[in-house]
């Protein structure tokens, strides 16, 4: 019985392992959206015309809009929302700093696989939350909008020199293994995150087969957004 | 009788000057939201806490969020948005260029006086429009939200050092210089934008004596921002 009346918090949440495990979560996708922000807006001065600034500032201001929702979701739990961000920040810069993209071309890619990726990570986890933080959760990391304008801007630039399209190949293998190696960070530091996953003694969780499938999942779909760019994975 | 049906222009877009005049303004300001909110994207990187950033990146994508409905309104009047852009890019450029912020505290002052003084002199311009115009252009600069913020982070930095405000009165001198610089070039080179301020045959203009007046509010508005800020203009 985890139905809940509008203010008030569903039963769940009693748990403070449950609470702190969707803080945690809150507060890392909401620093990723800020520096998703931050990365786009700076993207935008790599763009070659005035058209493509304007669709990727667009991009950064969809995702800065869901910080707001992600913040409040967190004070209603009773945590701060820079507190619930801080442990994530070194994990993320760094996962920036080392994919700094080199072109236009390298930022289009990052931001539809590597978002993608995270995406695809956060609605895996979406599976084992209360109704109300699932359904924010997926509104947090909806992004259809943009999708076409990559695809467009990326097919259109490997038709035009193959070269490129090997380049970005490579690009998006390194964007995946540094994404890993950023989640494995995160996951051994963040107890309560990890916890959530491993499940509770009134909730579901993953064992390692459980969890060996949704990492196939996870890959599969980053090698069928590649496909869709017309890139091997 | 300028009366509009939703959907139709109303009958003072049958004179071509004033269209272009219009299309022009909307151009302007447009390219403006974008310029702003680069350069308050770009300033994000100034801000000393996390807390300063969101602040600043949620006052960039305010900025943007009011493009769409310029270009919208600009496709409305039979033009293209990003030729409407053109002509101003290099004269808010160029602002831009020539005043970088090379701290924090000279960034939230650009933010506050120089938006404030772009969108004051926009709102002077607004008194010559149509009724739909003149509300769409009002809408598009009224920024209070940002200011408290902006007020509340200078006063406290200059109450901690003192030879800070000596150095931000400067600053904000110079942001009206530059300013006025710009603005001049771009009256210079855009006859449809002055033809506006100058009026036509059943619409009312500025003579010289009433810009000299308009010329006097807007520094008068730029000294109290100035005070606002704990300031001397």
């Amino acid at each position: 019985m985890t139905a809940s009346v509008p203010g008030e918090l569903p039963v769940v949440f009693e748990d403070p392992v449950y609470r702190d495990a969707v803080v945690d979560l809150l507060g890392a996708i909401a620093y990723g959206e800020i520096s998703a922000f931050e990365r786009l807006a700076e993207d935008g001065k790599l763009a070659p015309t005035l058209e493509d600034k304007v669709e990727i500032a667009g991009m950064a201001t969809v995702q800065f809009s869901r910080v707001g929702p992600l913040h409040d979701r967190i004070r209603a739990l009773g945590a701060d929302p820079f507190a619930a961000m801080a442990p994530f920040r070194e994990a993320l810069d760094l996962f920036h700093e080392h994919t700094a993209p080199s072109d236009w071309y390298e930022s289009l890619v990052k931001a539809f696989v590597g978002d993608g990726l995270a995406d695809d990570f956060y609605r895996e986890i979406a599976a084992y939350l209360d109704p109300d933080t699932r359904d924010l959760v997926v509104a947090s990391v909806d992004d259809a909008a943009s999708s076409a304008f990559v695809v467009d801007r990326v097919r259109a630039a490997i038709a035009a020199d193959h070269r490129l399209g090997g380049r970005l190949a490579l690009w998006g293998r390194r964007l995946m293994g540094e994404a890993l190696t950023q989640a494995q960070r995160v996951a051994a530091d963040r107890d309560a995150l990890s916890a959530l996953l491993a499940g509770g003694v009134d909730r579901p969780g993953l064992d390692l087969a459980a969890i060996g499938r949704m990492f196939t999942r996870l890959t599969d779909r980053h090698a069928e957004r590649m496909a869709e760019l017309g890139l091997s994975a």
